[in-house]
């Protein structure tokens, strides 16, 4: 079982498990075929007919095999000393986004993209149902530097706290609408769309760009334009808009940079009433194009060497070819 | 020029900096008989009667060739949109450790060693009169995923900015006090002096030990046990003291990791006196031995295989060994 333990300075959660061993294993678990590799399947999307945990699914959902929170058990929040404990509480869960092995956000059909987005909602809905549980991200990491397998699949991670990455947005959300009764990922919308050279590629419903202080080489932020912010509350067509904005995205970062590594967070609101007005649910991109330098962990300073500017030109260039 | 750039929603300060042509290079800049290769040297530790910027010194300090901070100029603080930006003003300097080419902490003479952290001091107290400047901090990295140079340097990078990883220090540390007024690290020293099971390594002046929410496989705090905010008022007599231990602590890293790339911050105050009291400064050692898996990024929740009590174990092993 893992741990939650609280660092009392800087006030940061932080996962502390024990790496089960991986049994060796014969070919792809995520691929058809080997169904009885992974734990029974929670959501899929497959053929009339079929059977869970057997092929003629185009999507699945299961429990991670070596999840760093577990679904069992009691929370035990405690104390220890100055500092704060609870058990890995929570929920790690795969979503196997294709039956194809080698296919990619950037070739992927947008249809099946789409499919992939409304299993991710499917599971916030679901998940929400356990009131123990604070918070859901959706991470997807494409490249072995991220992870060891390379079938196309996503993390849907339920913490039982809110994570401190998604407090100081809320509380940035929150601030900025105190003051100006507006919400900042709206008003950030507005002027970037005027100034026109961070913007990457928007349809009717989403915007994608590159941010003015953009941490990181070719960081990509895809926002709805709507000011909703719970990702579960999105209607299918959005999801559909959405898929094929990816879709083209994804393209366009896999020619400029050369099929680079990635990571993919969707950030939505906490699971509790009173964060929902504020917030605006988007997703943020982060193409893994240049090594650590060890300020950023040193100070939470970043240093970025492409200006946002000149990442922009580069992915308009590349979605235009 | 570079630029500062404020995130407005998490608040966070970003350097958007354009890499520099590096010119081909003959050999290592850092190595004796190379110092033309280098800006003019700051401060040196060298032989009776030698010049400077000629071979005969044992630790040099120059001008970072790239720095992504710049001494001249004016720091034009303005708006834009929604945002912050100001010039990247500041100071991005090498301190060249030795001589000698392939030298390690783990191994080099722990006199050089001290010579190394006076000289961090003595930048910090030349810096710090530059009333615009108001974070320095050390960072050394070590092994090429860190940097192209594999000469032993570090970085000392004044900010005209307290960095965000700074302020959560700095205000997690003030919030303690005023409830307990005691120092939170102080006090995190003599809870684990009393357990005992995440402490590495004790000299007269400093405890290494593994924190109980470590983020990192393997990460270390070096702290001292004098409650002292400020780095630049330690005395000679310590810096020897934190050589000697410094030097046995990487070399348990390095028996017990097999050499890894690793990553060193050294905070401080900020050059203010309203932070003066609470803080209590020391060091923070990364070692680089597990690969990032995009939830840090996506939550700021970090996921730590290596509990660390059983990295204090494997560490107080290579020790011994």
């Amino acid at each position: 079982m893992s741990e939650l333990r609280k660092e009392p300075i800087a006030q940061r959660w932080v996962v502390i498990t024990q790496p089960e061993e991986t049994s060796a294993q014969n070919g792809c678990p995520f691929c058809p075929g080997n169904e009885g590799e992974t734990p029974p399947e929670l959501y899929a999307v497959r053929g009339h007919g079929t059977e869970p945990n057997t092929p003629g699914w185009q999507l699945r959902i299961v429990p991670n095999k070596h999840p760093f929170l577990h679904p069992g058990g009691e929370l035990n929040k405690r104390g220890f000393g100055i500092s704060d404990v609870m058990n890995g509480i929570g929920a790690h869960e795969i979503v196997i986004e294709t039956p194809e092995h080698a296919q990619h956000w950037a070739t992927m059909p947008s249809a099946q993209l789409a499919n992939v987005f409304s299993a991710y909602r499917e599971r916030m809905l679901a998940l929400r149902e356990d009131a123990r549980l604070k918070y859901i991200v959706v991470v997807k990491n494409h490249g072995t530097l991220a992870g060891r397998l390379s079938h196309p699949h996503s993390h849907v991670v339920a913490f039982p706290v809110v994570p401190k990455r998604i407090e100081e947005e809320l509380s940035g959300t929150f601030e900025y609408y105190q003051f100006h009764e507006r919400c900042i990922y709206c008003d950030m919308m507005r002027e970037e769309t005027g100034w026109h050279e961070r913007l990457i590629l928007e349809t009717s419903g989403f915007l994608a760009l590159a941010p003015f202080a953009s941490r990181y080489p070719f960081e990509v932020w895809v926002i709805p334009k709507d000011h909703v912010p719970d990702f579960a509350q999105v209607e299918e067509l959005a999801l559909s808009d959405l898929a094929r904005l990816m879709r083209q995205l994804f393209h366009a970062l896999k020619k400029a940079l050369d099929d680079p590594f990635y990571s993919v967070a969707l950030h939505s609101t906490p699971l509790q009433e009173r964060f929902q007005r504020q917030y605006h649910w988007h997703v943020e991109i982060r193409p893994r194009v240049a090594q650590a330098t060890g300020f950023e962990w040193a100070t939470g300073v970043f240093i970025n060497p492409i200006p946002p500017e000149e990442a922009a030109v580069r992915l308009r260039e590349a979605l235009d070819s």
